[in-house]
């Protein structure tokens, strides 16, 4: 496989933007990202567009709004990692020779679909009697707490630093401070993860133009590299599953660091999926950032701050920057490599070279996710 | 890239089944196409799912009922054409070297969801204005009257060949046949476009299993290799656009000859997107099997049925078999595949070696279609 460079990014500001099309909050994005390149939307030979509840050919909307015909366009749909999986395929359609410059979509409109939690569908059993997100993540908190000793300060913590980095961030949806204190007495959503310690539903786009390394070199950017990408469901539940773990978030993690030949020792930045406080504590274990059980002492020594041993979340994550389901991966994406281009300001995350993405789709009853997307960038 | 063969195929009746859960309906294909393929669930590497109006991770819902887990699972989407994408990406992962098994799946629930007519989205200002599937294939058949001398008894024809067919198809939706005389004078829907010209909205399923020539070898099937695949989204409307001219089917039937190193002549089945009777005439015309303007003499000479130069449509095409329209592009698939099998008993066109299948997804305000895939089938 050939070599894959992230040319350049776009994304707008996440929050409610109930008035505007989905292909015109696409489109923003799109075009910033085809200006950042600087490619000609002529050069764009395949695209792909990540979204849970658009409609069909939102690929082909926003692309007609901005004179982009006759191409190869695909939808792609993996719940909250549906923009990860856009990506994903960018990413592949260079890497397997068949393009030289192919675009990456992750967009949403969810302010006139949904207001608060995703409902069950009626074919989700243990969804209707109960098991939804809320419910999921309200579980692993009360397993972690009893098996390692957490208390819910330390969930509380992950929101803190996540809402603290979000202040410095102009394209986050909450950019006000809150003290532990203030996210501890929130109103309760499902004991013991309280309003403030969960993600929020968000409109919103970004994309990424992914290019071979014969038109990075032509263009002239800094070449920031795709070093590794892993797509997988999670895997069925069985008789000793651990709560506490996300085995598709173990498995996606361990084959990316492969794939790139670097360790989680490595990373100076981490964009990952803390759809609730808890997700994020979790996901340092998963991710191998920590021995299992000590994500609670990995948040309190401050070693996901930005001037800590790797920043995680510095865009403000899902907690502070708004989840736009589809568009949630390439955000990721978006701050990632803008971290890596040191263009973050105050947010930034000195000398960062490494940094990774991973976001978690959906969930199907018996499995753990129906989708976990791992992608590691390089400059 | 490698060459991808067809080793399993599967599908539903196409029909209304309010009853059953999208996943059933799937899950029912893809065991059919498992256990045809002869491999084991647990050798499946990869899987896409095309469907439309599914809702969130259908594939992993899917293959959570027969087990299957853990792997890259992503859902595609691309109107009418999403089957076929799902297809084109199996391919492509085994082309590429990914996989050397893999699945594609198409499947679509729309009974509980849409009755006659798909309705135009709140930001298709066209659609608003009228300019909806039937008027567009209505103004498409005017034009070619006025163009060619077409008369309304040519499209009516189409239909009644397509009917012909499906009685013989025991998964087609409606077996019945249907006299010119009835086709003409069933209800109008748009002038000249009567019901039985029309395709049905439909449930169901169908699924194929593409693997590797490793594993062909290994499975000892009769080798189905996928000789060309071709996915784009139309052209954008210019100022000498014909209406009667489908530029993404010539430009992708073009592009699949030439991948395939065959031309319209060397073609013994094709399954195309016949969602209007005068769909399928124009397409004689854009897929090169007679010259422009002579589509009417090529169904008048039935050089299209069964046993004429080039069997189209045998299975009853989406005029007759039903329109799923995630499922679609795979039915065809399954049809053409058994068709070079010479499983088709009382349908089956004699000695078929070479098929193509043909598929058209959406309509985009200001292009002609949102996708548009063509794959070139070979024993």
């Amino acid at each position: 496989m050939s070599c894959a460079f992230v040319a350049g990014v776009g994304m707008t500001r996440f929050g409610r933007f109930p008035e505007r099309f989905i292909k015109d909050i696409g489109a923003e994005a799109v075009l910033e990202a085809i200006r950042d390149a600087g490619v000609n939307p002529a050069e764009i030979e395949v695209a792909y567009c990540g979204h849970t509840r658009g409609g069909s050919t939102v690929c082909q909307r926003i692309l007609n709004e901005i004179g982009i015909s006759g191409i190869e366009m695909v939808n792609m749909e993996d719940a909250c990692a549906s923009g990860s999986a856009a990506f994903r395929y960018a990413y592949l359609a260079v890497a397997n020779g068949m393009a030289d410059v192919v675009l990456a979509i992750g967009v949403e409109k969810l302010s006139d679909k949904i207001k608060g939690v995703i409902p069950p569908r009626k074919d989700d059993l243990e969804g209707l009697f109960g098991r939804i997100m809320p419910s999921v993540f309200a579980m692993i908190a009360k397993r972690h707490m009893y098996q390692y000793g957490t208390k819910v300060e330390h969930f509380a913590l992950v929101s803190y630093k996540n809402h603290l980095n979000a202040v410095k961030n102009p394209r986050a949806m909450y950019r006000k401070e809150l003290s532990v204190e203030e996210i501890l007495n929130s109103p309760v959503i499902c004991e013991p993860i309280t309003l403030y310690q969960c993600t929020a539903n968000a409109d919103g786009a970004a994309a990424a133009v992914v290019v071979s390394e014969r038109k990075i070199k032509q263009l002239g950017k800094l070449p920031v590299r795709i070093a590794a990408s892993v797509l997988c469901a999670g895997g069925a539940r069985v008789e000793d599953w651990d709560y506490t773990v996300s085995l598709s978030t173990v498995n996606a993690s361990r084959r990316a660091y492969e794939e790139a030949g670097i360790g989680p020792e490595d990373l100076d930045v981490i964009e990952l999926h803390d759809c609730f406080s808890v997700a994020e504590l979790v996901h340092y274990e998963n991710l191998g950032l920590c021995p299992k059980g000590e994500g609670a002492r990995f948040i309190e020594e401050k070693r996901s701050y930005i001037n800590g041993d790797v920043a995680v979340n510095p865009s403000g994550g899902l907690l502070s920057k708004g989840h736009p389901l589809g568009a949630t991966g390439l955000g990721q994406v978006y701050e990632v490599v803008q971290q890596l281009r040191g263009n973050c300001g105050e947010r930034q995350v000195e000398n960062a070279r490494v940094g990774l993405t991973h976001t978690m789709g959906g969930g199907v009853s018996g499995l753990e996710s129906g989708a976990c997307a791992v992608h590691i960038l390089v400059r």
